[in-house]
C-alpha cells in the first residue's frame, strides 16, 4: 500500500481528507500539532477521529515563541463572523502556520517513505489566510522539490489539497459520503463544552451543513 | 534599526552570519533549535554565540517523530570524511532540515516586524544537502512571499544566505574581518571534549582554516 501523510487538525476538513486518502487506497499516517492553540480540545478529537480511522498517528509539540495571534493568545479577543472585514487577513492567522505544518510532513514523509502529503486546506469557504490559497501550494511544491533528497532523485513528494477548490457545502457532502464521524470534528475557535455558534470557523461550518442540506446531530 | 532574525547553530557559518547581520546594521534576534541533534554542544555554543554578540535568542524546542539520521540518531555511525562519495547525500542529512528551520524563522520575523531572515547556508563546501543550494532558497522565498500576510501586502520577508556561493576558506576571513569569536563556534558532528578531526564537518573546517591562512587556536 502506498504511505501517506496526512495533516490532521480535528476539524472537519482534515478528518474528510483522511477519509479521502483511506478511500484512494492509501496507507495514512496522520500528524496532530499542538503549537500552543488557545485550547486542545481539537487536539483530543484529532486523535479520536485517527483511532476512529485505525491510522497511526503522532503529536507534535511546537513551542512558537511568539503569541501575536488570536488562536494562541487566551489575552485577545476572537471576533465574531460578522465583525470580519473580508478584505482583511482576520486576527485569528498564525504567520506561517501551514508553512511550518507542511514542512514536518514532508520531513516525515521522506523520513518513512510516503508519496504524498495531504492537506484539508480550502480556498472558498475559508477565512482568508494565504497559505491556503492554490498559488502559495504551487509555490511550496516546487520548494520541496528542490530542496529534499526525494526530488533531487526525481520522486518528488506530491502535496495534495483536495479541498482547494470545494465549497464547505461540497466536502460535508462528500465527508458525508465517506462516512466521516462529524461528531468527532471540532471546528470551533473556542474550546468550550459546545461550538460557540458565532467564531468564523463556527459559521462556515454551519453554512456548510445548511447548504449540504445535511443536519449536525 | 531594522530587525532581522538570525538562524543560529552554533557552528562557524552561522555564527559569520549573525555578525555580518550585526555589521550591516540590522537588530537580531537569534532562533537556536534543539531538534534532537545526537549532542547538545552546539546549542551550548549558540547560546554563547548569542551573548558573545549580545544578540537576544529563542531555543526552540523540536521533538522530529522519526530518527532516520546519522546526526539525530545515535546508534547510527557517522560517516568519516574519507568514505562519503561526493555524488550522494550523506547520512547526516536530516528530511526538510532548512526547510523546518526557515517556517519558524519567517513566522517569527512577520510576529516581530523583522523584514530579513539570514541563513549561513552555504553551496560550495558543503555536505551536498539539497536544502542548502540557491535553487532552493530562490523557490522558497516565492513560497513564502505567497503565503503569508506580509508577502501579500507587498512587505515580503527577505531570505538572505550571504554565504550561499563561498568558500569555507572565504568565510573564514570573513568571519576573522568581522571579529567572529571562532573559539565559540563548534562544527563537529560528534560532541566530544575537542574535535573528532575526521568528520565532514571537521575536514570543510580544517579546510578553510588552512586555505586562509588562519590558525585555530
Amino acid at each position: 500500500m502506498k504511505k501517506a501523510v496526512i495533516l490532521l487538525s480535528g476539524g472537519l476538513d482534515s478528518a474528510t481528507v483522511l477519509f479521502y486518502a483511506k478511500r484512494k487506497g492509501f496507507k495514512p499516517f496522520a500528524l496532530i500539532f499542538d503549537y500552543g492553540q488557545r485550547h486542545k480540545k481539537e487536539i483530543r478529537q484529532a486523535v479520536k477521529i485517527a483511532r476512529h480511522a485505525s491510522c497511526p498517528y503522532h503529536l507534535v509539540k511546537i513551542a512558537l515563541p511568539w503569541k501575536g495571534s488570536s488562536l494562541l493568545n487566551k489575552k485577545m479577543s476572537l471576533p465574531r463572523h460578522k465583525t470580519i472585514d473580508p478584505k482583511k487577513i482576520p486576527s485569528t492567522y498564525v504567520p506561517a502556520r501551514n508553512i511550518i505544518f507542511l514542512s514536518f510532513a514532508v520531513s516525515f514523509a521522506e523520513a518513512i517513505g510516503a508519496g504524498t502529503v495531504f492537506i484539508g486546506a480550502n480556498a472558498l469557504d475559508y477565512s482568508g489566510y494565504p497559505d491556503c490559497r492554490p498559488r502559495f501550494f504551487n509555490a511550496y511544491r516546487r520548494a520541496v522539490s528542490e530542496g529534499m533528497k526525494s526530488g533531487i532523485e526525481g520522486k518528488r513528494i506530491r502535496i495534495e489539497a483536495p479541498l482547494i477548490r470545494k465549497t464547505k457545502a461540497q466536502i460535508v457532502k462528500m465527508g458525508s459520503g465517506l462516512g466521516v464521524p462529524f461528531p468527532l470534528t471540532w471546528s470551533c475557535y473556542k474550546g468550550g463544552a459546545r461550538p460557540c455558534g458565532v467564531c468564523d470557523s463556527c459559521r462556515l461550518r454551519q453554512k456548510g451543513f445548511n447548504l449540504a442540506g445535511i443536519k449536525e446531530k
